[in-house]
């Protein structure tokens, strides 16, 4: 587990390592600033182009112009001291002496006044003024541009955005549906953060950005975040306090449906939680790192959810000031105890409460009907996701007099007379009304 | 073609089918008000209840009570001479002395007054006040609720629907999704008669309908409906006038696409419209009128699209000064001959135009990829539509400082330098900027 050294100690070592680091750098300046000499010599491109001015034709290959353009960013950010974005975690969570993730994967350029550029940027655009009682709120989720494995996947996907539809057609939200690979270094899980850090600048005038899961599902329709309540906080995300701090349990957090506001915490959050990402030797080192350090968590290469947890507990002080963990609603609600309870909560209950009586968010993690391995039998992943939504479904049918003939029928009946006068019915409907059979 | 009887006139064989028609309909009501006189006797279901007023138990089962309330409005339905709808199109499209579609399906008891409904409740809802520049418009689509039968169906279902999501996000229009089948009769192409109308009956606020078919895709994100042209319209449609009134073609109008006001007169045209829908021996029959009287139809069942051109054709007094033939741009833009001219397009035009030159909708009818058969081969239907959906993402992703490689693939790549000051970028962009290769 980590990485072994020659016989040095550790603080010496990772001198000597910069030193050397430094050395290598220089060495790739030359060679890079050779290159793009030898190029400019051959005409290949324009002065212009070196010193990112528009070119006055389209005739450079695009190809080149983007290594031209990657080589110059190399340069660039090898130039900057800071940009040698080392993470090195304390060693506090574990005895282990080796619990540094050497990485200098970025997520874009540093930026450091956000907060003053998005204020600026709402005076100049008053149609955007924010509503303090109705923050913007931007849902985002996504799914990879090619068919599933499974078929049924793509089914399921289908569905659970057409639940989205109906929540944020509901509540005022708007939503992103992402299908890109904005980085590929940050592939499956850890696609969000750039894709999240990508939305917050293209979009000052939204204030906060919440990441679902592909596999969530919103299973009450009526229930409404509370956002007063997070005046003073950055990130609202499901957990346990004592699963965090006390045990220390790789599942303390749930990052498949959080909010993160649109402010420079926010970016740099985005910065330090990156680095355990990128694919390959860096991501699989992490992963050990993880392990580690979290109860719980089995062997396998870093996911964003544990180095986020791992992150807010070796960085306690920076960061968990302005983190809500949230358990009094299910922001993020596992499957697993929820699914079989529908017809009791339909019997007892109404939509409104967003917990354990009339789970806000049913989320079906492991169940991966879109790839070829799962956690949990597909048989039961399909019929229980049917089952949660038609649940949720129900609760949009009722108002158009509608609703399914048992949750697990994807078949509708009226539960309501037809009438000439649609308006005096619509004037006694109310999402949190129960669901007549 | 049509139905033979005994050698009659048709008028008076229409008189004498009357009259049985009355008689049966006595001994009906006869029958039907025993039954329920015998029920209420058993005690099995309260006064309370016959009166239509709310029962003070919940105990009687709620499946006689379905029961009790549909013979009841049998029984009102029989007491209304107009409720007993009998479609009769003129003959004047064809020879046929036979041309009469025999249907007594309503799509719901007949509501007379909407327009003064409507008025009044937007009166007493000033939160819905209608803004004369931005009438609200209410994107209605769906797809069946069980998985396709070729699972890419429900991948290119998913990807359309992210398509619409990314075109109505960007526009102000908020989307239905429809996956229930609110009346089994009207099933396939028709289900859209009885979901626009429950929707608009739901929806006073809604100033439009839109009704798009799942195979329809957002080919420019950039164009805005004019709406301002259709002040004096109720049905916005794509069409061709020649096709219409000269050829009586079956495809002179395409119903992939089109908006519907929230009135009278459109609940109205529904009413009209319904009649050759019902599943079985009716839509047979229609079908056979349709194939007798429309240019070029095969021969199937009624569909809807068909249907429209008959009832607009047959009763253009009625209805024809209301309706708008849009052609100046791409409502529905016939997927053929659009789809290998994307990279022309992308090269000479910009987004923005809707027309021939930037295709506002893509349609890719023929292709059904949900189902099993499909009218043209299945492999240029999917990578037609990868690229469609690719030259649409491109519009959107470009606002990102990204873009597809190429439109075959769903690989992306960047198309502008990183920045730290992303806002200066952003006061540059503009949807329909060119995108940049």
């Amino acid at each position: 587990m980590g990485m072994k050294g020659p016989l040095m100690s550790s603080s010496s070592r990772n001198g000597h390592n910069r030193k050397m680091r430094r050395t290598f750098n220089n060495i790739k300046i030359t060679v890079l600033c050779g290159i793009v000499t030898i190029l400019v010599l051959r005409g290949t491109v324009g002065i212009s182009t070196i010193l990112g001015l528009p070119s006055p034709s389209q005739e450079t290959n695009p190809a080149i112009l983007e290594d031209i353009d990657r080589i110059l960013r190399e340069i660039r950010s090898d130039l900057d001291p800071d940009s040698d974005q080392e993470v090195e975690y304390s060693s506090s969570l574990s005895n282990s002496t080796e619990s540094t993730v050497k990485s200098n994967y970025t997520l874009g350029l540093k930026i450091t006044n956000w907060d003053q550029h998005r204020r600026n940027w709402l005076s100049f655009n008053p149609g955007f003024s924010p509503d303090p009682n109705k923050p913007r709120i931007l849902l985002v989720t996504g799914s990879p541009p090619n068919p599933c494995e499974q078929p049924i996947g793509d089914h399921y996907l289908l569905k659970a955005t057409k639940n989205k539809i109906d929540y944020t057609r509901l509540h005022g939200i708007e939503i992103v549906y992402n299908m890109a690979h904005l980085d590929k270094e940050m592939s499956g899980y850890w696609t969000k953060l750039p894709l999240i850090r990508r939305l917050m600048l293209a979009h000052p005038e939204i204030e906060w950005i919440w990441w679902m899961d592909s596999d969530a599902i919103f299973t009450d329709m009526a229930f409404e975040i509370p956002m007063a309540r997070y005046d003073d906080h950055n990130l609202i995300i499901h957990g346990y306090p004592d699963l965090l701090f006390k045990q220390k349990s790789w599942i303390a957090l749930n990052t498949g449906s959080f909010l993160l506001r649109n402010c420079q915490w926010s970016l740099d959050l985005l910065d330090a939680w990156a680095p355990m990402g990128p694919k390959g030797a860096t991501r699989d080192e992490a992963g050990k790192i993880l392990t580690a350090n979290l109860e719980g968590r089995p062997d396998f290469e870093a996911d964003d959810q544990s180095a986020l947890i791992y992150l807010l507990l070796s960085q306690k002080d920076k960061w968990l000031e302005k983190v809500y963990i949230e358990r009094s609603y299910y922001l993020h609600g596992f499957w697993g105890g929820l699914v079989d309870k529908y017809e009791e909560m339909m019997q007892k209950h109404h939509p409104g409460l967003g917990d354990e009586r009339w789970p806000f968010v049913t989320h079906f993690v492991g169940c991966k009907l879109c790839s070829s391995y799962a956690d949990y039998p597909a048989e039961r992943c399909i019929s229980s996701m049917e089952r949660a939504f038609n649940f949720a479904d129900n609760q949009v049918l009722q108002l158009y007099g509608f609703a399914h003939k048992e949750l697990g029928n994807p078949k509708v009946k009226k539960i309501r007379k037809d009438t000439a006068n649609p308006l005096e019915v619509k004037e006694n409907l109310n999402l949190e009304a129960g669901i007549s059979f």
